[in-house]
């Protein structure tokens, strides 16, 4: 039986990076298209990096006091109509279920495009004192937005997978400081886990999230030149208490609203990993998100081949749970191949000449290095590596953010930063008018948030030359 | 502040079950109605036992080389219709998506009753070549049965959250070893994680899934004398190999049908737990599915406080993962009340002249004994005492299932068993006819599943008095 042959990328990421995300989540086996447009299949090594993802995010949330729960997919329309900016801003991607079998429904029932409005009608119930608070509740499901831009694998579909948190508190002070320690917690997940450097900052009223009185954001830079927004943390006052009749009798014994916040990341974070660490010759997985961290090939000739596996084995169980790939109707090329399209952060090759000198040959897949490490030294050089590698892709990845962000000083810079596929910061009034106006003469920019890093100095609005209020970053949207 | 009040139950379990069941499940905080009618919320500490499910299993099914994916929610009624079997089965509990925001949709979208249909269809183009298979893939998610008949929360829910495997094969050996696999792995989870001794058999063709050659299932007897069935291995053959073009080149290259497989686990095995182990003073939870193993509980006096709680801190920290209750608003006999009601195996109480003595008091949540350990003592204790508590939940599953399993002789036996809330294994001609009849007769008695335990005797059917084929059980369901 031949060899397979070896199936790298057909175009360099900078040539045509749409085609070559495409690529990129067909070779590296992450997802298919499915029979319903605008929704994907995660394929096993999707899921396992949203395994991945879900794990590490729900350790984090339960050493917090967040409780996982679950409630229904499907909300009656009366309930989403309840809170006037929320209904408004998802009414119009909402799938309705209108019959069961062969019955027509009394009522539509939505899919949940969001899960405030059928959790709050809850929460209405169950508080009734100050010592039912605070409820700390999450859920980890699928949503339905039947977005009609084009759909994206992973950055835009029509059904994603996310966690939720829904709180309530008894005081605004408590509420506020919650959410700003939930971003606080996307920033580390986000370093920690996608080694991705994002921009934390405030949305624009233009742009927060329908019902909140604040949206709290992670905003990232995607090297085709456009912006999508991350991980989230909406503060949404007492909005949805006063709409769902969240109260309680105080401490103090008056009765009160709850003040509430709304937080997630999705799967759309896969598409962000993608997008910033992947090369010309396919994924790169930072080591804490990688399902496969090592990869060991053995180079297998037919005189050598049971002193070679049996090393390759003895290897595998000192590092613990590197994959040993042992597979013979597989050439040593096809698997290397193989595994730089799927990011393996590590590869092991281990041949019979290796081993007469007690070495391996050790590759990492983001600078794509090679180097010869005497086996006695291994375990601790991949330790190390993995670390490195880990580091350094947050580093390439702050660096980009850097080259790419611009501070400009007039419309003119904001609009060349623009046409140079950057972002711009630019100094704003904050009014919805100027957005719109630089929206429309850029070709799209839109306000991505007011970044938290950046101190605001005495100036004036690039749009409309008003005293200016905020840095805003600008970008186009994915 | 005054303590508050203990809450126990206002019913004893064999008083009225139906009304027992629903208090345990407000009182033990596991669940709450919806507004939608049939779906209910998984509160934390319902949600937290499915969570210890799914890691139990999921573990079992990722060492068996399965691999999980996630496929869409919704399914267009033409993939639907693929099976002709399957969409008879399914097409009366279908909820139908007909609309998006405004528009109609040009087909109607089904939300997934099981997913057979779409992922099969996604088979049929990854499979090519037996190099391709077996393909073992499994997802965790939710799906909805539009069902009309009367909901009882976690035992018959309009929306449940499961795992379902969906495996092909190049054999049907291949494939009926993993049905075999698969069942008996869910005996073990029965038996290990839940503490359930149930009836693995094969359903009669009658009573079989939806578009399978036979199902493979776990019956349980249910305390109000109603079965119901559990986790289950259906083998497909290549029904749905051919309804979706699912073919491949052999290694004798030949163009064959995959053989395949459907497997499942759901949110109802929580209701079983609930009605097979809970008792007059609530839920009772077997150790390896319980949130809270070991809950310590100091006795607070004012001039011993400090000593105390000193003391409980530490056995908690020699404990591992005990669960401490510090908080002084509520009295100890109400938390007592608190942690039987949720079913926590162990309760260690602590009180200033037991430290004096150096021991502690624990109690078995399942015999409700008592017991003076000394507190050096206590870890191995508690160790044993868990491992105890979990066989003896077995154990009196067994005897329950066994005190209420009639063997009987002819049709009169049968109507006795079934009129006496029990199940009847019964010799059986096999006949659909027979079925039915036996079900009219006895007011809803169907066949369960012929047991695998059952050795089958020559004899007459105890219907029709032809020769019969297998020894069936028969049972009332829920």
């Amino acid at each position: 039986m031949g060899k397979k042959q070896s199936a790298g990328l057909s175009v360099k990421k900078h040539e045509d990076m749409s085609v070559w995300y495409t690529e990129v989540i067909q070779k590296a086996d992450l997802a298919d298209y499915s029979d319903v447009s605008g929704c994907i299949i995660f394929k096993p090594y999707s899921y396992a990096i949203w395994e991945k993802i879900q794990s590490e995010v729900d350790k984090r949330l339960k050493a917090d006091g967040i409780q996982n729960v679950y409630f229904p997919l499907l909300i009656p329309e009366k309930l989403l109509q309840k809170e006037a900016a929320h209904v408004e801003g998802f009414s119009p991607e909402v799938a309705w279920v209108t019959h069961a079998g062969d019955s027509k429904l009394d009522e539509r029932l939505a899919i949940r495009p969001t899960s405030e409005t059928i959790m709050y009608e809850s929460y209405s119930k169950w508080v009734r004192s100050h010592r039912d608070l605070p409820i700390l509740y999450n859920q980890w499901n699928n949503v339905v937005r039947w977005e009609f831009k084009h759909p994206v694998p992973f950055l835009r579909t029509r059904e994603f997978l996310w966690c939720e948190g829904h709180t309530a508190f008894a005081t605004q002070e408590e509420a506020e400081k919650e959410c700003n320690e939930r971003l606080q917690m996307w920033e580390e997940v986000s370093k920690e886990l996608f080694a991705l450097q994002g921009v934390p900052g405030r949305k624009t009223d233009h742009e927060k999230f329908a019902g909140a009185l604040y949206t709290l954001s992670i905003e990232y830079f995607l090297p085709n030149g456009k912006a999508i927004q991350g991980p989230d943390a909406h503060h949404d006052g007492q909005n949805f208490a006063k709409a769902f009749d969240i109260k309680f009798l105080s401490k103090e014994e008056k009765i009160e609203y709850a003040w509430q916040n709304t937080w997630a990341i999705t799967t759309r974070m896969i598409g962000v990993l993608i997008m910033v660490h992947g090369d010309d010759y396919g994924l790169v997985l930072p080591p804490s998100l990688a399902p496969i961290q090592t990869v060991i090939i053995p180079i297998i000739f037919k005189d050598s081949k049971a002193k070679v596996l049996k090393k390759a084995k003895e290897i595998q169980k000192s590092l613990g749970d590197a994959k040993l790939d042992d597979r013979e109707e597989y050439s040593p090329g096809w698997k290397f191949n193989e595994y730089e399209l799927k990011g393996v952060p590590i590869r092991i090759e281990l041949g019979p000449r290796d081993l007469d000198n007690d070495e391996v040959v050790v590759s990492r897949r983001d600078t794509r290095n090679k180097e010869t490490v005497k086996i006695k030294d291994l375990k601790e050089y991949v330790n190390k590596t993995l670390e490195a590698i880990q580091k350094n892709l947050l580093k390439q990845s702050k660096k980009t953010l850097e080259d790419n962000t611009v501070e400009v000083k007039d419309f003119k810079g904001l609009k060349k930063a623009i046409d140079d596929k950057k972002l711009a910061l630019a100094l704003s009034c904050g009014e919805k008018a100027c957005e719109e106006s630089i929206k429309e003469k850029t070709g799209g920019a839109k306000s991505l948030n007011i970044p938290f890093s950046k101190k605001l100095v005495n100036g004036k609005c690039v749009q409309c030359n008003k005293e200016a209020v905020a840095n805003i970053l600008f970008g186009k949207g994915y």
